[in-house]
């Protein structure tokens, strides 16, 4: 139960339906530890879902949900843009203050999705040797996109949001524990050294926070869960958003 | 040039690049219109595009672009909350005060472009009969669910944003001209009076506001270019958000 205010006056009651293995439930996990809201998490089954998420998330039925004083809100981004409007006064902004940094944060979050993740899970889903090239090509281009990015924005501060977490920590951030994974799954890196070192080194910065170390997976559970349902997990972590 | 402030006090200089065709660009003449903020139009020829475009955009090299005061904002819906927050007192608001309320408009204007925009590309690209039968029956779906979902946020008012226009307005408003162009073209209804009713009702509304009417395409062009270019207008029109 969440009681810093800003969205009510205090009393509010926060409810996170999510899943182990879903980078975006990690993303509202992560929004929620930066901001240092309590809340009650539950673990779906997505193999067999509960009510409370088919009634909250009727339209996509997928977490995470996010359900504030019994208001369901549905969508990783959509949510975490919630929490930062609805707890305006509570812990760090997430979002810059400034228009134009907020659309350059937003158009970077949604090349997280449309460009990273999706190439990423190309990869990871690929059945041919063919398809592998092209998925880890265009990985690697977004990867490295994303690391020019990151110079830009960040201007040699430690996080995307400056000094302080901000919007991608959080959107990029819910794929940290899945880039550590893949590593002990196959070797693959996302970042690296050699052609992403300023994001290889946030990986790193960004595990080490104590808000982000309370929520992150375990590793070790990631990669058991990988071996146990791929090639279904990825299907099933990437139509979760 | 937008005499108006909030975004910098006066002296804002706007330029958007857009096309024709493209129900994205749409958007954003919609939202300016509906703000009431001059602006410079640039029509880019998108089988050569400009230097300003590629300069500006060099990530997705797609219209719209926003050019405010110099500084470049992509991707139609970053662009329109962009505008919204840059020139938040001048004219209507975009999104509501509430940050509940936000968030549904987010989810609703997420759910255009991931799934009635997707299935109806994935209709009008239809290569067999059966493509098409999905095509169909996946666009019935999400006309239908924006149906009720029109219901329950107007609650019994002319607009999604209540009595005047919001959000969803500029978002779906931006497919409307395309919504004129099927029916002509092949007799394809996105909304029709018997199955969605108030979109369908909601269509001819927006359509005649003083506002709508001033960036809103000419219909019978918009046949001309998809006869002249179909299978690749839908296409270009597709990947330039």
């Amino acid at each position: 139960m969440a009681g810093a205010g800003g969205g009510g006056g205090g009393g509010d009651e926060l409810k996170l339906l999510g899943s182990l293995a879903s980078p975006f439930a990690l993303r509202v996990k992560l929004a929620l530890s930066f901001k240092g809201l309590s809340y009650e998490y539950i673990a779906e089954d997505l193999q067999s879902k509960s009510n409370l998420l088919l009634s909250s998330n009727p339209v996509h039925k997928k977490v995470p949900v996010l359900i504030h004083n019994g208001k369901p809100i549905c969508e990783s981004q959509i949510i975490v843009q919630y929490i930062e409007e609805a707890f305006k006064s509570t812990g760090p902004s997430l979002l810059p203050a400034d228009p134009y940094e907020r659309a350059i944060a937003r158009f970077w979050a949604a090349y997280v999705d449309d460009k990273l993740l999706a190439s990423w899970l190309q990869l990871t889903r690929a059945k041919t040797p063919e398809e592998r090239t092209e998925g880890l090509k265009q990985t690697l281009v977004a990867a490295e996109n994303l690391e020019a990015a990151f110079k830009e924005i960040s201007e040699g501060k430690p996080f995307f949001g400056g000094d302080s977490v901000g919007y991608l920590e959080v959107t990029l951030g819910g794929l940290v524990a899945w880039v550590h994974a893949a590593k002990k799954l196959d070797g693959t890196s996302l970042f690296d050294g050699a052609r992403t070192p300023l994001l290889n080194a946030w990986v790193e910065r960004l595990g080490a926070l104590e808000a982000a170390k309370a929520v992150l997976p375990d590793v070790d559970r990631l990669v058991e869960f990988a071996k146990r349902w791929q090639p279904q997990a990825t299907a099933t972590a990437a139509s979760n958003n």
